[in-house]
């Protein structure tokens, strides 16, 4: 999850998930300061957090950086080899229809037909087709467009990432999907029903033109309280420009081809359109091509921010679990299983930013200190910080 | 000259360097963005030269980054190279007792007592002293006490350079100094009178709590007119400070090993009181011991700020002249001066940035584009900037 903001439709998919698996104890991996789609984080992770712990989920834990900014399935892979280790045994994702079984199907014929997908997808990206596209039109081809699941909406996507994780797991978690509701994932436009999307929510906050207080129809009480306590700090991709911008403007262009997922010569197109853009906006336009996808771009624009190189990232193949589990947060109930968990448990539970060893905790940290200098000019605040704990 | 800012100071010594040398055309060579003691300038280098051209000055150059942000000596070395290649034949300096007579004596005693100071200095160093008072120490064992020159003052350690660079040169140029009016360079309280240092105007321009007009009895008419220009633009460290903090947070201890002038392990001196300091002068602060002088780690800082590496400043030797001359103005007088040198000149004059070739020019260039973009978010200025002409 990205809680990016925490809206309503994260608590219908909280309600409806709990009546599908019967659960009595939820954990959530969420992304850290940076997202998915290339983005930062709207408010710091810890508010995030607490605003899911009040909205009635146990545990919180945070989605490493290594799987956090990533395509799908290093980003399923990395959450549910996190919930495995908990000892989770239902996941539910949202879909745009709501059915299992189309995903499984799919997973089922991409393990079978893989090579051919591939080489499809391959072939569709020489002739300039962006990825999503090229996927979607190998897997439909592959099936002979029988297996009712649209590849290329982001969801989906996600949701048959989930799918094929937890395949490769032999099957010792059991996925559901429950149906979205409202407004679809790339929907600007809220209408006056209480559902809206995070993007759509984030254009309202981030429009001098709204009152901040128009986006409290979308989201749970606890969620309005909390963000607008940090209504100064919420930031954008704007926010941070002027350091990607300062870093553009001054490193080389071999450090910049030694960025982590900087391919093809982006280094030079980065570095081409930055002094002539003063806006990240106009800057992933500048650079943007049929052949890149922007979310493809704007991950990239992540990692040369917090510069993360290609060596920083290694080691990474499906099905490899992640290597810690960072806590950000529990109720009573789940301080109570992580405590019965703890001993049995596959990876280090970090809960504490000293604590953490590996070399893809120091990514987090890093990420983090630049996330808190930008929103707060507090860059020592993941030192300071303990889990939540509420009642 | 820096003119940081341009004030009645160097007025008068223009006008006695006029007097004292008769001269029909006066060259100025001024520092770009960063200023010798390791700070940024307080207003963009085209203002600072329209101003030095409007107060009486027929041309004014950029002194290189590789030379300006530098000790005395090699500041000196590059600015005589300069001056005698624009056919200079007097150079004034300001000094605190204004008699030259000093300054040939240490210089040549110091030719002939070299390898005793430099051992002496190596010495004192090693004891524990800082630069400055390890090579007065020196050269007063050296001479004996006698040779009447404070060399522990910041204007006569770069007026002995001058003299020493001029001698280095053969005399071609005749070194005059003109003694400093009004309050001592390091005193930042100024009196009533139309006197008051650099140092001082610049403490009145950023302190909240006083007018700007306060500058104004200090300042020459056009130097204020200008000043209030650009009122909004103007900036000291703190507006630079957050980007070379981000640098901090994100590079490697190895690459800040890898900056010009980081010696001693200061590398993980700056890297480890980056976090907690919230200021360029917190900072300062934190990182500051007996061994480094304030002017050190200030270098070291824009050093770190413009990413400039050891392997970016090689292949200066005493003597070794300027490679380039980059024009910032002139009125009439200095374009017919230049016209006529123009064509027997030893170095390329550059008019125009995208004519520089050298890789020292390319410092300049990356040192004025992020001066531009944290002054005026215009990092593109520099592309577009020809010289000043005024009649």
């Amino acid at each position: 999850m990205e809680y990016n903001p925490f809206h309503n439709g994260h608590l219908h998919h909280l309600q409806e998930a709990g009546k599908k698996t019967g659960a009595d104890l939820t954990v959530a991996v969420m992304s850290g300061p940076f997202l998915q789609r290339g983005e930062p984080a709207l408010v710091d992770k810890w508010t995030r957090a607490e605003t899911a712990l009040k909205a009635g989920i146990d545990v919180v834990i945070e989605l490493p950086y290594v799987f956090a900014v990533q395509p799908a399935d290093r980003f399923a892979d990395g959450a549910v080899s996190m919930l495995e280790a908990c000892g989770v045994t239902d996941i539910c994702f949202g879909s745009e229809n709501g059915e299992i079984k189309p995903f499984q199907d799919a997973a089922e014929s991409i393990e079978q037909h893989g090579q051919q997908i591939d080489q499809q997808v391959t072939a569709h990206l020489s002739a300039g087709k962006s990825f999503p596209r090229a996927y979607n039109e190998a897997v439909t081809e592959a099936f002979q467009g029988s297996i009712g699941l649209d590849t290329s909406k982001p969801n989906n996507i996600l949701g048959l990432e989930y799918v094929k994780a937890i395949r490769r797991r032999k099957n010792v978690i059991q996925a559901h999907t429950i149906k979205r509701i409202g407004s679809s994932f790339h929907d600007q436009d809220p209408s006056s029903a209480a559902i809206a999307s995070a993007t759509a929510l984030r254009k309202i906050i981030f429009d001098k033109h709204q009152p901040f207080t128009n986006v409290r129809p979308y989201v749970p009480d606890i969620s309005f309280q909390l963000l607008h306590q940090k209504k100064e700090n919420l930031t954008d991709w704007e926010a941070y420009f002027p350091f990607l911008k300062y870093n553009l403007m001054t490193a080389e262009t071999e450090e910049l081809a030694n960025i982590y997922d900087c391919s093809e010569g982006l280094e030079h197109r980065f570095k081409k359109n930055i002094h002539q853009t003063k806006t990240f906006r106009q800057f992933i336009d500048a650079v943007k091509a049929k052949r890149y996808t922007r979310t493809k771009l704007q991950r990239l624009a992540v990692h040369t921010l917090n510069r993360v190189n290609k060596s920083d990232i290694t080691g990474w193949s499906p099905g490899k679990p992640a290597p810690y589990i960072r806590l950000l947060g529990m109720n009573t109930a789940g301080q109570a299983h992580l405590s019965a968990m703890k001993k049995t448990m596959s990876m280090p539970l970090i809960t504490k930013a000293s604590a953490g060893k590996h070399p893809w905790f120091d990514l987090d940290l890093k990420a983090s200190h630049i996330a808190d200098f930008v929103q707060s000019s507090d860059s020592l605040k993941e030192y300071q910080k303990k889990p939540i704990i509420i009642d």
